[in-house]
């Protein structure tokens, strides 16, 4: 039997390869440590909860395509307290970023088409891409930069005749990078310059600790045209499970495509738009509260970072995640071995080789994503295990 | 801003063009008897809504990306009760069975591949086909031979090297058109033949009227790697606005494919799941009242029909729909003359005209599709309505 050239250049989650490992370890009685998973352990605001059991509808019926108008309203309302008014045209209700993603660059990518975005990055962007037989064309960033990659200088000369789009993450996932809103600015010019799409992945743009405001690729006139948006309630709200998303623009015959694809999908799930549309009734203080953790953790893992020689990590300014350069030769190898080899008083740690947020073959052989979304206490004795285990693993 | 091929190549739904005609003719008055619908107004089974509320754990986290164990394990003893023995490999959970038929058509077509279905068939069969690169080509039927299809006479021609998979919807929307077993059985050896896939959208299974035994492609031993199963749990338990349907194969190289895809967008809904799960614990007597209300709707509509002359219906064994050849010149025409001009004692009626469900240009033209899931009385009076107008439009 046949299949697609697309289905076959796309991989199996490289992140998944080592649960066979963790759960022999387990059988060992090793408690893993799990800076790996980007499940944030927040608590769902009840409001979700609640709205969902107060549905009372006797026949749980298909949603209108485009999302149904409560969770519409909640997301345009949201919108403009960033000082962003949208149209009604202007949202789609999706299941999770995810679709909102695929649904963006299924409009807008031929075959040999590619897309940029600066490495690393979160690697279901390349399965979305090569799905729609595009290609993902890295910007390049180090770790000793801190991940920075908005330098008009490093992204012009990769746009050419067959680049539809810079996508990006904003914060970043791995990075934590936060744009400041000159380098944003600098992105959407750039777009429209090039009549291009700058498509801003911004599902985790509450999460930033340096007390800038919140900000979006919508805000600015010049691009108009050229911003896409995609949002979702996953992280911000701490309910990955109930997938629901958003594509935001003002590019209205890019709303118009999509809209073709919602339709043929017919909608999302009924239910989850209506939590979701209770969501964005949370106050402010849920954010502060949240932000507040987050920053918390943030600064405990870059204390114990810091004190493990060799280790490079500049403190990233959002999202939760640290992409952290470590001492060994081989971070697949060295994981490898942490579940089969290494305990330290029964621990030991987990986290996500740094090679999958690569499309640069070689790139991030030595470096590792972890998530801050455990407690302070457990991701602490994360750190020091590992630092224990870069020990004991050059020492072999 | 520059578009993708395929995106261009698609329609937004046909069905839409009408609301604002509906809605003008709201506003002065009219009723209109909805035959154009496919939304069920069977309740969702209490098991759904039950199981959604008694979620307690706080965090409304990540399902697994190819389903939860609950709802998997569902499924699989629904298989099993038909008589399909299944894996767990063999099943993967998806948001409905829109997202199992795009996941299914990504991992098979290359641009320029092509589908054979049965015409008329499901409009948005062709947006996912399309979305792929590929075409879908149709396999020719009749109103006056009740629109079936399955000879091999008739297919077997159409294949080339193209051809990648034959696609049926069994029972049939719009036709209702049911696969005795050699039917299905000859289907099953022609992909079997010429190695390519048999994808059966089998979401309408329970709902078949002449007492035969709910069927499967899945049930041919000659197709273990030919059969891939769309299913869902919209039509079967009336919960469309859930979301939640299956991939179901033996061919565990195009399921590992899949579930790249799977991976790629995370998880179907979490909360969804776990309703689903809920659902497939109704005992039989839920698919027999079911069954027995749209067969009674069914012939209430078969009898109403026959009194309208020139109007062509083979009596269909399944799902919930007619496919109705009406004595009219364009039944794109006629409803936009129902909706504008006539009225019968205030009441007026929609249905969904032919053309959309057919690829081949000038089909369907005094074709139109009728959904019988509105309850007997209101069906009756839309029929009537229906012979009064089609007098009154004849003879303008």
């Amino acid at each position: 039997m046949k299949f697609s050239r697309n289905i076959e250049s796309c991989s199996l989650s490289p992140i998944r390869k080592f649960a066979p490992y963790a759960d022999a370890a387990r059988a060992r009685g090793i408690r893993i440590l799990p800076l790996n998973i980007g499940q944030p352990d927040i608590e769902t605001p009840r409001e979700f909860f609640d709205a969902v059991r107060a549905f009372s509808q006797p026949v749980l019926a298909y949603a209108p395509s485009n999302g149904i108008p409560e969770y519409l309203s909640a997301v345009r309302e949201y919108y403009a307290g960033l000082g962003i008014p949208l149209e009604p045209g202007e949202i789609l209700a999706t299941t999770g970023g995810s679709e909102a993603l695929s649904i963006v660059l299924q409009c807008i990518l031929d075959e040999g088409d590619e897309v940029l975005t600066p490495e690393p990055y979160y690697t279901n962007y390349t399965t979305f891409t090569k799905l729609c037989g595009g290609r993902v064309l890295p910007i390049p960033t180090t770790p000793e930069e801190g991940y920075r990659y908005a330098d008009r200088e490093r992204i012009e000369p990769l746009i050419n005749e067959k680049t539809r789009a810079i996508m990006i993450t904003n914060p970043g996932n791995p990075t934590g990078v936060v744009l400041s809103g000159d380098e944003l600015r600098m992105l959407v010019e750039l777009a429209h310059e090039h009549g291009i799409f700058l498509i801003a992945d911004e599902v985790y743009r509450e999460f930033i600790y340096n007390d800038a405001p919140l900000s979006t690729a919508l805000a600015y006139e010049i691009g108009r045209e050229n911003v896409v948006v995609t949002d979702s309630i996953s992280k911000r709200f701490s309910a990955c499970g109930a997938r629901v998303g958003a594509i935001i623009s003002r590019n209205h015959e890019l709303m118009a495509h999509a809209l073709k694809i919602c339709q043929g999908r017919l909608c999302s799930a009924t239910l989850d738009q209506v939590g979701a549309a209770a969501l964005y009734k949370v106050g402010p203080e849920y954010f502060e509260a949240v932000r507040e953790e987050y920053r918390s953790r943030r600064d405990a893992a870059m204390k114990k970072l810091a004190e493990i020689p060799g280790v490079i990590c500049r403190q990233p300014e959002g999202a939760f995640y640290l992409m952290v350069k470590l001492p060994v030769d081989d971070a697949d190898k060295f994981q490898k071995w942490l579940l089969e080899e290494f305990q330290d008083n029964g621990d030991t740690v987990m986290f996500t080789p740094g090679e999958g947020f690569y499309a640069t073959p070689g790139r991030g052989k030595d470096e590792v994503r972890m998530a801050y979304v455990i407690k302070k206490e457990l991701l602490e004795r994360a750190l020091e295990v590992l630092g224990v285990a870069i020990k004991a693993y050059n020492s072999r």
